[in-house]
């Protein structure tokens, strides 16, 4: 990034930076925008390769100039193959009457994702090891897949299972499974710097709202937000499907790794739950600390996770060869919600109020990476004599202290080039945004300046 | 310090040390010293500058051989500057029938220090903007200050306020703003090693007697003491307004601040508050560690609080380009307990035994950094048999041991060199001058000796 | 250890390793021998040297190939120095009427431990001050030594003190104190590597059954176990008098003891008392690591203590200069239980039950140790397809993971050549065992492999 005319490629122009913009825009009425994302997006039959996936991409990229690319079928992917493409038009379980008893075109949960095609007259006591349904939920129809192993099966609600009669029934799925290509899309929102920010969303569910459309939403509002702004980081957005999706992103990217700063993995950010964390590997990176910063500074209840295996595409991320600073940033944790993986969780469950919430805690999270910059006390020795330059109160001798002016004091005291606004919000408990004020402050009567960037362009 | 005449200037006489004298003084009988000289230093009218500090001065010389300061108007301390020196004789408002409705000969309180000279009629609609009260303490009158701008006022009660009639006032204050100086007092007292214990308190309020005197007069007590004392650390007392006189004295003693290893802000010393201990910048300073465990041996109730650049002194001491290890030590924190900044600050909320109580706190914590040094054991292989030099119990079997030889086994154990007298109390939670006693025992034994000292002479 | 006929002495047979056997041998039924041993041992007079001692030493030499060791008395062992062998035949104390009030014959704790040989008739004024009785424990005799002090003395209920008459008293003691030896005994059991675990209990108390012998019976078995195993590390157990038998151990041994990587001093294993673990010097030990996470894992109530230079012989381990990583693992800790040092530390105060459970942490701990290695991620780049191989379920989609799989997932995410499983099993609380049975199957799998071992043969 040394070429004078690609350096700075958004300084020069108009554009606000993200601490001006969060101030500026009204963020709450976004939710709707996300909202209405997730609603188009609902109907299609996603899976891990195939045309309802592709479709999506396809969708988002009106909103965003996202670039999809397409791995064919059998290429290496680490340990791992892209395997055959899956694609499905119609699937039923006719009974003796045939009635369609369970029915793909009513939701394509009913399907085992991944199914082999198959045509066949089975008793009720051969169809039923088929059959997945949830005795604890019996109105919701589970969601289940064989991606790896060659199987099919339908899923029902338990209230239909039990009300299934002895007999002979029709099993019909007219599924694919050919050479094809795994689609995922991506987009680089470029900034000052070429260090990267990634976010990454998994798009591989049928219709699921909360886990998985509603990450992949609130990524495409917020890259249609980044592409407007003036930026420090640059931006990688990356929406794939999960696991083989992630790791082939991995395994073509691997040079471009070492570019990345920090990261998070986005999904489950439209239902009533508070907002979980979840650590990176390390427990220890600056990301790490920038969310637990915000949301202990939201007022609103939050709860932070350990890093553990299990999980999102962050169990890729923070595998030990690719050992990626990449926490995640959900509502309610996977598996930790009762809709989570069934057909309750619908456009009932998410709301626009819960999304735009989401959406200011990511903001507010990547503002905080953007400025987290580290200061220099240019009259260090006794604090500088804030009254003559008109930042400190005329009288004295009150017992206590405008928190923006202790906000200045503290800036003076720490700013010894090697703590940056983030250790100074962390040590002293002040919210972020009045330091980073208290900072542009000080550095206009130059009292402070920036310390030179450790690392970056 | 490397001529031999006085490299241990207090090592050939009779004088005794600190944990010696300690045992021996009636620490009790000294808090009626401290409070006499703060009533005696009481009623003058002190401020950042003028005859009021510079007589106060005067006053402690008597009682310990302080050298006394002046540093010109307009000199430039780091950031500041002198200020201009005030002087009052005498300030009031008169009603229309001339009786002073508020007299500074009633309290020099009454008058916002620093006031610029005025006499002028007014009516009580343009007086009110110059008069201060607390509506939340009707009968207190506030102390307020106006230094670093040309304004004036008065401070009343919010009773007296509120008896003000409208009508004509006549409002005269006689009081100067000239070239002079800045006074402060220090004292040297010379220990063995040209290591500085730095001790500061501030002395720039007018009749307020726990803010400020207190301090004043515990240092003046404990310098005293030290002076009849055979010392390891040189002792440096400073008495000085706040704020400006710690900035003025550092700018004028930089290329000496290298030998301050600890140093602690004293005031608020003779209220009934539990003592509270402010931290360095760093935190983990010895002074921080030695305070800590004295006030956790005392059996009272404390409380440890963190750094932060609003309070004392320390400020200036903590600031990241003079960066001392100085912590504060009070009874109740500045602005943390109603009476303070007011005239409620007086006589009666100071008790010589508070007074008493905080110099033993002080004598503690010093006596603890005197000692505090590290030993070898010179029988490190097992245990050294204990029992056949007299230490030990003769008869074995019991299920508990006394403290004392506990003491002795875990100085024992852990004198390998690395770890002083404090770190064995910290890690062990005995009392420190139990370990202290134990060490001396075990070195007239020949089983521990001093190990070579890191730092000092 | 570079020879090669010797370098793995266990690795060409068909030994187990410990894992294995934990798994097939049944603990439970050990506790009975460990009883038996106790029962055995328990009428005989021990001291720290004579006869007593000896046979013990001998009566152990039939269950495991124990190596005795004599040190003349006067040899130096660090600061101490071998004292002159005490044996003892009878003792007793006769009233007028020839009545033995007092009798060596009916208990050896009615004897305070190395008295000096008398015979004297006294009156019961001039006999008291050499009676040694509990108030608090009227029926109890306690248990009391004079061995580096020459003197004499009985010790009795207080119920039969208070009995005494006025009058005269013969008192005989048939003891004797000459050159001789102190005894100690010593077992090495090989491994494959010559890094050492010692193993070490006293031997030194008469007939007490809890403190003293339970440990010595209990490493007894542990040998005789290990004995019959394939092993990583070399076993020393040392079974010695208190103190002096460590001390003279120690001096006997200081080349050796660097190759001691790991000890635990074993006593008090068979009372009702939960565990109780006495951590290292330095508290952060790998042994003080394995122990807190066995007994965590245990889900019985444990604690662990911190180190402190007073308890058992773990003192002589971490003094300064001999600073050895062994801990002290027992059930009630020394001095915290009634009976202890008392005649009612007897056989009924031991139960088989609770010594099969203290062998069982002992060997869950031993087993943490031998098969706590690091592993090295062979598919480090996001997570391995584990489902290709047979290691994951087929269907996915369900909300939770089983504890097995989680602990593929964890050994995979954790092995990057820098943790051991006891790492991975302090991170995640998972079981150390499953946690090892994840690392063997991934290893078959060639997913994981041993990464280089830092030390060893």
């Amino acid at each position: 990034m040394n070429s004078p005319t690609n350096r700075h490629p958004n300084m020069s122009d108009r554009k606000s930076d993200l601490a001006t913009v969060i101030s500026q825009i009204d963020i709450d009425s976004l939710g709707q925008n996300i909202y209405d994302l997730i609603e188009r997006l609902f109907p299609l039959c996603r899976s891990i390769t195939g045309d309802g996936l592709r479709q999506s991409l396809k969708i988002i990229s009106e909103h965003i100039p996202l670039q999809i690319r397409e791995i064919p079928t059998g290429t290496k992917v680490f340990d791992w193959e892209i395997p055959r493409e899956w694609n499905i038009s119609d699937a039923y379980v006719k009974d003796a009457n045939s009635d369609r008893v369970i029915d793909f075109k009513k939701s394509n949960l009913h399907v085992v994702n991944y199914s082999t095609p198959i045509s066949a007259n089975l008793s009720l006591d051969e169809l039923k090891p088929h059959l997945h349904s949830l005795p604890e939920h019996p109105d919701w129809i589970p969601y289940r897949t064989t991606y790896y192993n060659d199987d099919w099966g339908f899923c029902l609600s338990h209230k239909d299972f039990l009300a299934l009669k002895d007999g002979q029934y029709h099993v019909h799925i007219d599924a694919s499974l050919k050479h094809g290509a795994l689609s995922y899309g991506e987009l680089v929102v470029k900034g000052e710097s070429d260090e990267k920010i990634l976010l990454f969303a998994h798009c591989c569910h049928p219709s699921l709202s909360n886990d998985n459309l509603s990450g992949v939403a609130l990524l495409t509002e917020l890259a249609a937000l980044l592409e407007k702004m003036k930026l420090r980081y640059t931006y990688h957005f990356v929406i794939a499907p999960a696991t083989i999706g992630s790791v082939a992103w991995l395994s073509r990217n691997e040079e471009e790794l070492s570019k990345i700063r920090h990261g998070l993995v986005a999904s489950v950010l439209g239902d009533a739950g508070h907002m979980h964390y979840k650590k990176t590997r390390s427990a220890c990176e600056t990301i790490d600390r920038a969310v637990t910063h915000i949301l202990e500074q939201s007022g609103d209840p939050f709860e932070i996770l350990d890093f553990s295996p299990w999980g999102y595409d962050e169990r890729q991320f923070c595998s030990p060869g690719i050992n990626l600073p990449v926490g995640r940033l959900t509502r309610s944790p996977n598996g930790a919600y009762p809709e989570y993986h069934t057909s309750a969780d619908d456009m009932t469950l998410v709301k626009p109020d819960y999304l735009a919430m989401s959406l200011r805690t990511y903001l507010n999270v990547l503002c905080c990476l953007e400025t987290d910059l580290t200061y220099l006390n240019l009259q260090p020795k006794g604090e500088p004599q804030l009254g003559k330059r008109g930042l400190y109160r005329k009288m004295g001798g009150f017992q206590d202290i405008a928190e923006t002016q202790l906000a200045m004091l503290w800036m003076l005291n720490l700013s010894d080039g090697t703590k940056s606004i983030l250790d100074v919000a962390e040590r002293t408990g002040i919210n972020y945004l009045k330091l980073y004020t208290a900072a542009n402050i000080l550095c206009e009567h130059e009292l402070l300046q920036l310390a030179e960037r450790v690392s970056g362009t």
